[in-house]
């Protein structure tokens, strides 16, 4: 047993060996000795173990739990075997497994089976059970109230210390989260919070209300609220789990941090979709089918594709010119990416600094008049290595005369109109789409890059038009 | 009162409309007014508020607070103030200032402030508290210690239940986290975590050894753990603390949630930064300096600037063929364009799998294989939408004849190629680059367009050469 401690612990992220070994055992059928080896494991590694294992173990495995952590390992388990699992019980199985899962919990996993199983859970589940399931069940998607659980400690505030601390003794066990209670009054309106240690440290006869906090301004949000906000709120100000109330300000329930920080991986991954101009998808990679993935990227495949061929025809229409002079058409992916990394750069800081609410729609100006002194200093640069380059190439491949000068001219202004339109294309697209209440996050990299290719190329031609022609 | 906390609480994210009304009362002169509606409101508040002031009026506000509100005040404070704030004090109320932060806020704010300012501290700070600093500065940058505090509750596991809550009452007031207590035998040995609950709700004369939690294996992270591996970890094990343990496993501190939370949007945003090849930097937008920014983009931009120059090149090559049938050149952009999003979408979802742990090297081949069927879709649904639209626009510009046919079939045939390249191209890069050690996300849209940029059009001119000439 020491031993394979230590090997779960010099790298609790990659517990392949351990789950090699329970595995041989589970073949073994040495069911006892599994047994005793999983019980020694955290709830979520067990469920990372059934999850490696294919349906038939997976529900063995299952199986040999012990009850009172088999509910939280089912917690952590996805939606097929889940199903699998649910649909192997008895009624009186399901009954028990469904008493021990939180609400949150029991929630996420009935809005990702399939109805029958749904139906069951409810019919199962009890009068009270149901109807609290329901309502959770029709809270709009990722709102404040979809993500909440109502297992919270509420606390009266006309209770004695002794008398809270003896109700958390009594009801506290099966809450998640017991560190911070809420105060209530007697219609159940949030107006206060206070945490365990205070109910703890006070002498035992003084009143919730004498010691609960409300010096500080009450933070709370209301059931419809985006569940971004909530996790925002949380972040910035540093809470183990955010009050939820309804319109009449009642106390519901609570979202907890652990949560919030699996809302957060969820928007940035939603951020970084966008960027890339997928559909964003809830599953992970390797559980979304084929047909979905292909289904989240052709529509906007599709979309910059006929953008991109009416860029072309701003190239058909100088097709004449750009055959009088060689190289002309050869900078052309030079020219339209400089351009388009420019501008990707410049709009992925921005997209991120509006994600992390960094900048605001009224910094407008200052970032615009930024991203114009950093486009100046890198145009420059790019401009006049660019023209070191070309003599450089032209040199060494025999092209280079006087004659060409010229034409490397025009390539370096280019560089250098097109560096400093990106930029300023890339950081005001991110604002604009924001101001109009879009998602800031399409404005990224291939929005950008098929705006600024066609803008490269007007600006190409005109130049050189200007110069050359 | 009652209708400005309303103000607030009505959109906690954006309470400019508060913060002008003090600005008001500030500029009045009212402090005790100011003071006493300052005091209503959350510190992290606080510190937006004086952070939109100026610095003069900022040191103003600061020196009305408070005392006990102060310091965490400060600890919500940028450097630049910090300093400024820092400076104008007396040597007493630097000392005091310090002895009221925790410890994890202290090394960050002498991490970023002036060496003038750090030696002060240091002086002022007394021995055992210099040594303590001394030793958290000297931690490696992004390591576990860098981020931990020491002030976590460290309970000898012979203690009673009743002497550790004594313990607790006496020394935990000013603890970052009072709710996960920490068990050590004699030799400072991390040995077992039990809850505040727990020892309120068993027998008071228990011991610590009998009811902490050993049953489960203990997580924990050395000192000089990755961060961002303390983040998984926590993530993972939804933990609000993860203790800090020495080589010998003694228990030297403990990372806590809210630094957790911010240890993952930095990862996030790092991760955003690279995937536009710009230079990561620990500053927001806005504060950043225009010529950092523009340090951090030059780089990638110029060495793009020089692979595209030599994908040009590949068109050179190719002119006198382009020259000789119109509309040829014109398809450039897209072909190139499509091929780019298409291996940046496969990319982007394999580089957030990497992150997030969904997705694990030995997952190559199946990973591989579906970006296969995916790409074989996308690619048929887009070749045959672009022959469709080159047919349509031929029809309507009239320049549509039955011998342009061959050269919309090299087109579309080079779309079906090239997006099926890119996709592979654009998942096994990330993948690669893990492989390698490298951090996936370089292998983002920039660097993935300019390896595709350079194939699709050796790609387009083999086929072209191939068909029509």
């Amino acid at each position: 047993m020491e031993e394979k401690d230590f090997e779960i612990l010099d790298n609790p992220l990659d517990p392949k060996p351990l789950y090699n070994a329970l595995a041989e055992i589970l073949d073994a059928g040495r069911y006892a000795q599994l047994r005793s080896e999983l019980i020694e494991l955290k709830e979520v590694d067990i469920a990372e173990f059934i999850l490696s294992l294919n349906d038939e173990k997976a529900l063995l495995v299952f199986r040999i739990l012990p009850k009172d952590i088999s509910a939280e390992v089912f917690s952590y388990l996805d939606s097929d075997i889940q199903t699998s699992i649910a649909e192997a019980m008895t009624d009186a199985e399901l009954y028990r497994l469904i008493d021990e899962l939180y609400i949150d919990d029991t929630v996420d996993f009935l809005e990702e089976v399939p109805a029958n199983v749904v139906s069951r859970v409810l019919k199962i589940a009890g009068k009270e059970k149901r109807n609290t399931l329901n309502r959770f069940l029709n809270y709009p998607e990722n709102s404040a109230a979809s993500i909440m659980t109502n297992e919270m400690v509420a606390l009266h505030t006309h209770l004695t210390l002794d008398a809270a601390i003896e109700y958390i003794r009594k009801t506290g066990v099966d809450k998640e989260s017991v560190y911070q209670c809420y105060c209530i009054d007697k219609s159940r309106h949030l107006v206060g919070t206070v945490g365990l240690s205070d109910l703890l440290f006070n002498k035992s006869d003084m009143l919730i209300s004498d010691i609960m906090d409300t010096e500080n301004q009450l933070i709370y949000v209301e059931t419809t609220e985006d569940q971004e906000a909530v996790a925002d709120i949380a972040k910035k100000y540093d809470m183990l789990s955010v009050p939820v109330v309804d319109s009449e300000k009642r106390l519901v329930g609570i979202v907890t941090i652990d949560d919030i920080v699996d809302i957060i991986e969820d928007e940035n991954t939603e951020d970084f979709e966008r960027m890339a101009l997928l559909v964003p998808s809830d599953d992970t990679y390797l559980k979304t089918s084929v047909f979905s993935l292909a289904k989240n990227r052709i529509f906007w495949l599709f979309i910059l594709m006929i953008t991109a061929t009416f860029t072309g025809k701003i190239i058909e229409g100088f097709e004449s010119q750009l055959a009088l002079i060689a190289g002309l058409t050869a900078c052309i992916p030079m020219i339209m990416n400089t351009g388009g990394n420019s501008g990707n750069q410049a709009s992925t800081l921005i997209i991120r600094g509006l994600a992390l609410g960094e900048i605001r729609i009224r910094d407008y100006y200052r970032v615009v008049f930024k991203e114009f002194c950093v486009s100046l200093i890198c145009s420059v640069l790019l401009a006049a290595a660019n023209f070191g380059i070309m003599c450089l190439i032209g040199l060494i491949d025999g092209s280079f005369s006087a004659e060409r000068l010229p034409m490397y001219a025009v390539v370096s202004m280019a560089i250098f109109t097109v560096v400093i339109l990106a930029k300023l294309i890339g950081c005001s697209l991110p604002i604009l789409a924001k101001l109009c209440h879009l998602d800031p996050a399409l404005m990224a990299g291939p929005i950008i890059t098929t705006i600024v290719d066609a803008i490269s190329l007007v600006i190409y031609f005109a130049i050189a038009s200007a110069v050359l022609f």
